[in-house]
C-alpha cells in the first residue's frame, strides 16, 4: 500500500456507475476515479464531481493516471485502449467478455511482454470471483472440468418460461423489458456470450488459449414449452449449461440447453443467477454462485480487481511465465 | 517473493501429510518443511528426508524458521505453539477449527498485537476457500446472513440415511468405517463442530467475536427413518444447516436438522460435501461448496495459506485495525 493512485476510467453506463457508487463507499481506499472518458460529454449525469472527457489520450497520454479501468461496451475500442494503457505502463482492469475472449492470444501475450497488470473478474461471472479462484486456487492443480451456467439472460428466460408455462418469444420479451437481456439478444441466447466466458475460465485453468471454433453451441431459441413440461414431469428443469472437458488431450467444448435433475449443482440456480463447478483432481470438485450480472455485483468485482492491483497481485497465468509463484 | 522461507510443521497425522504430499509437487515455491515435531518420532512415515522431533522449541525458538504449519488436534497445545510463534515473530497457518473457534477473542487480540500473519483457511470448509472470501471478498459489503453445510460427518450420515432407508446408527457406524466420522462422533453431530466454524465466518463476515454460548445447536442423533421418508415422499431432504443471520442489531445463530426442498442450493450437497452461502445487500447471494474434509483438500488449503503467506497477504479483519486496506 504506497501513495494514493489515480483511475482513468473508460464509460459510465451501468458497471461504471456501480463501481463509482462501490467506490465511493470505501474512503479508505488510496485511489480515486481523476478521469471519465465517454462518448457524450453534455450529457446529464450523476457524478457531478468527476472530470468528465470524450478524448481517450486525455487519460492514456495523462502520467499522473496510474489505473486505467476500461467499462464500454465496444470490443474493438476497449482493445485499442487496454492495449495502449498497458504499453505506457499503466495498470488495467477491464470487464469487457468479448474483448477478453476474442483476443485470449493478445492478452496472454499482454501478460508476459508487459511488467504492468492486466485483471478481468468482472468480465465472467459478475460478482463471483471465478476467474480469481480458478487462477489462484486451482492454478496449480489439475482441472479436468469446467461446467456452469454463464450467462443469466438465457437461464432467467428458461427459468420464466419453467415457471409461468410461457413460451421462448414471451419470455424473451419479459425479461428485454426487466433489464436481464438485450435488445439484440442474439449474443445470449445463441451460447456465443457463455463460449467467450468459458475460453477466459479454460485459459485460467488450462494456461492454454483455445479458439472459437472449438465450440460447439446450441441455442435456447429451440426450446419449446412441450419441452419444458416433458422436462418438469421428470422434475427436471432445462437449463443453459456451458462445458469445458478435459479427457487426456482432448478437449471438448459445449453450451447447450441441457435437462438437469435436483441432485445437479445447476437444478437450483434461477433466474439471472450464475454457477460455475470446476473438478480437480486433488481437490475434488468446487462450485460457485451468486448473481452473474447487474451494475452493483460487476461493479464490485470491478473493486475487488481495485484492490487486488493495489495489493501488488497479478495473475498466475501472467506471474508462471514471468516469476516463480 | 523474497528470500527461500523455511518452515516448521506441528503434526504429521492425515492433514500433515496431505500438505507435505501437495507442497512436494510445487517445487517451484520458494519455501522448505525444515522440521517436524510430532509426538512420537519413532514410529515408521512417509517423508523420509524431514527431520522429526518430538521438542517443540526445536521449531518455535529456532530463528532460522520462518512459518509455523500448526496441524494438530490436541486445541490446548495449538494454541500454546500458534501464540508463541507470533510472539517469537513467525507467520502461522493453523487448521485447528476447535482452537481458533474457542479462542477467537484471543485470535482477534493477536491479530492487531502481533506484526507477524496467522492465516487459518482449512479450519473451515476444508478446500472451499470461505475464510478468505467472506474476508476478502466480502468484508467490505453488508453481510446479512450466513447459511451452509459445515460438517461433512453429518452430512454423510444424513446422505446414507437418506439413500439406504438406514436408521441412525447405522449411517453412523458406516461413516465411522470410511473414515468419514470420528470414534467418538459428539463433536460432528451435535453441531458443535459446525457451530466453530460459523463463528469463525461470522467473525470475519462481521468483525465481531459470538460466543458459543449463543448458538441453538440440536443434534441429528433424533433424525428418525420416518422423519427422512416423510422429506422423500414431499420430494425434500433432511440437511445439517448451520445458521447465522443479522437483523438491525439482533443476532441468530442455529445448527440444527432442516428440511430443504430441490430449489434450496443446500439440497444437491450429498454426502461429506460442504456448502457455504452468504447474502450480501450489495452483490446477492454467494454460494461456495466443495469438499468440506479429507487430506488433499484440507493439505491444499494449508498450501493455499502459505502462498498467501509468501505474497505478504494478511486478513484484512486484521489489516482493518491497523493499517489502511
Amino acid at each position: 500500500m504506497n501513495k494514493h493512485k489515480k483511475i482513468g476510467l473508460f464509460g459510465f453506463g451501468t458497471v461504471g456507475k456501480g463501481f463509482y457508487e462501490n467506490l465511493k463507499k470505501q474512503p479508505h481506499l488510496p485511489a480515486t476515479i481523476e478521469k471519465v472518458c465517454v462518448k457524450r460529454v453534455d450529457l446529464p449525469r450523476i457524478g457531478h464531481e468527476l472530470y468528465f472527457t470524450d478524448n481517450p489520450d486525455e487519460l492514456l497520454l495523462d502520467p499522473d493516471i496510474d489505473i486505467i479501468v476500461e467499462l464500454i461496451d465496444d470490443a474493438d475500442a476497449a482493445k485499442k485502449y487496454v492495449h495502449t494503457a498497458l504499453r505506457n505502463g499503466k495498470n488495467v482492469i477491464s470487464a469487457n467478455k468479448k474483448m477478453i475472449g476474442e483476443s485470449l492470444s493478445e492478452v496472454d501475450f499482454w501478460h508476459s511482454e508487459f511488467e504492468s497488470t492486466l485483471l478481468y473478474e468482472a468480465a465472467v461471472g459478475g460478482g463471483i470471483p471465478i476467474v480469481h479462484a480458478i487462477d489462484g486456487f486451482l492454478r496449480d492443480q489439475e482441472v479436468t472440468k469446467i461446467r456452469g451456467i454463464l450467462n443469466g439472460s438465457s437461464n432467467y428466460i428458461l427459468t420464466q418460461m419453467q415457471q409461468n408455462n410461457w413460451d421462448f418469444e414471451k419470455a424473451l420479451l419479459d425479461a428485454q423489458n426487466k433489464g436481464f437481456a438485450e435488445r439484440n439478444p442474439t449474443l445470449d441466447v445463441s451460447g456465443v456470450d457463455a463460449s467467450y466466458k468459458l475460453l477466459i475460465l479454460a485459459y485460467h485453468a488450462f494456461g492454454e488459449v483455445f479458439s472459437m471454433n472449438s465450440f460447439n453451441a446450441e441455442s435456447i431459441e429451440n426450446v419449446s414449452k412441450e419441452n419444458i413440461k416433458k422436462a418438469r414431469l421428470k422434475g427436471k428443469k432445462i437449463k443453459p449449461v456451458a462445458t469445458i472437458e478435459r479427457l487426456g488431450s482432448e478437449i471438448t467444448c459445449t453450451v447447450k440447453p441441457e435437462l438437469v435433475s435436483p441432485n445437479d449443482e445447476l437444478y437450483s440456480i434461477d433466474f439471472e443467477n450464475n454457477a460455475i463447478s470446476v473438478d480437480t483432481l486433488i481437490s475434488g470438485k468446487h462450485t460457485a454462485a451468486g448473481k452473474g450480472a447487474g451494475s452493483l455485483p460487476t461493479g464490485s468485482a470491478v473493486l475487488e480487481d481495485l484492490k487486488r492491483i493495489l495489493n501488488g497481485f497479478s495473475y498466475q497465468v501472467k506471474k508462471e511465465s514471468k516469476i516463480l509463484i
